[in-house]
């Protein structure tokens, strides 16, 4: 099944993923959905990498089943990098939790292909799509920057020397000064969230 | 008229502008449309900041016109940040060049409300819509990073310390690997012709 037309194309997909625990618990979390195409067939194929740790992890070791939440809405992202969604943002899709404002829904299921010291790699498969609404977007830097932004802030932990810390906070200003010139208020807003968990976590302000 | 429904939302938008000659010449060029939505009425107001010496302005001074195309070709932004596009390219909607293979067109007449030594700033005023495909995308992470260094790239000519053109250097290098890692095909294709761009115009090579 192709899912360009749910909005997964070639190369990596910035998506919501949505999995539940064995109980039954949702949760909400920024995954890249990698999608590569063979030379040979011009099939698309599926893969992610699951962080050691994460929630989403170990809901998939627990249900082999995670959903892809196509969305662009730049305020979901950075919540769901820094704690779980209120039960009220979700529904439920072919028995499984989906974000009710995303604009494509993709259930797959998941194998197992690689086992790393910091992740496992897990290729996945479709089992079910709802595309809920499409639209017409023009690129905005500011929604953008909000992403790069926050996958600065979650990488910032792992970075150990003072160097490399400096050059991240910069080019989160970087990005913080592209939301504030381009971004409509969504991403203001979203950024503004951003330096609020940026300050509570790591004690530093930016912008 | 509000143009959420064409992709046109708060914040700046980035469109390829499409504009001709009072001979009837299209051009085609990268260009923000600014939108600010007004805090009394609610009401969004449009604007362009058209740059001195470019055949954008020198179009939009002789007809009053322009057309905002709303697409997410990273190939298209890169080709018109530096050259025209070939006649083929290019379709007419309410007597004005558009491009064939945007999503949405929007038609503004312009009025001219400063004038600075680098630029003119418009008001720009919806004439006509129309919206053509809508689609569901993810975000993509290699598409704006494609715009991000095409964006440097056509800056780089106007720094003059070295530091300054070094520095733009590292972030251009920075976005082409975040295009190699996410980008699908359209976004490698593009970076790929920016790389040949800068080489021939600046005379350098990056990533």
């Amino acid at each position: 099944m192709d899912l360009e037309d749910a909005g997964i194309g070639e190369g990596i997909s910035e998506v919501i993923v949505t999995t539940k625990s064995a109980s039954g618990k949702p949760n909400a979390a920024p995954i890249g959905v990698i999608t590569t195409i063979s030379d040979e067939t011009g099939e698309p194929r599926h893969f992610v990498k699951l962080y050691r740790g994460s929630q989403t992890l170990e809901n998939v070791r627990e249900t082999n089943m995670l959903a892809a939440n196509v969305t662009n809405d730049a305020i979901i992202f950075v919540k769901t990098a820094f704690e779980n969604l209120s039960e009220d943002n979700f529904t439920v899709f072919v028995d499984m939790p989906v974000l009710k404002e995303a604009n494509a829904w993709v259930i797959f299921t998941s194998d197992l292909v690689e086992e790393r010291s910091d992740y496992l790699r897990f290729q996945i498969l479709t089992r079910a799509v709802e595309i809920k609404r499409k639209e017409v977007k023009a690129i905005n830097r500011g929604l953008n920057a909000v992403i790069e932004a926050t996958i600065l802030a979650t990488r910032y932990e792992l970075i150990e020397d003072e160097r490399g810390k400096v050059e991240i906070r910069k080019l989160m200003e970087r990005y913080a000064e592209i939301v504030k010139k381009c971004g409509g208020r969504r991403e203001k807003d979203a950024i503004g969230i951003l330096q609020e968990k940026v300050l509570q976590r790591y004690g530093f302000r930016f912008a």
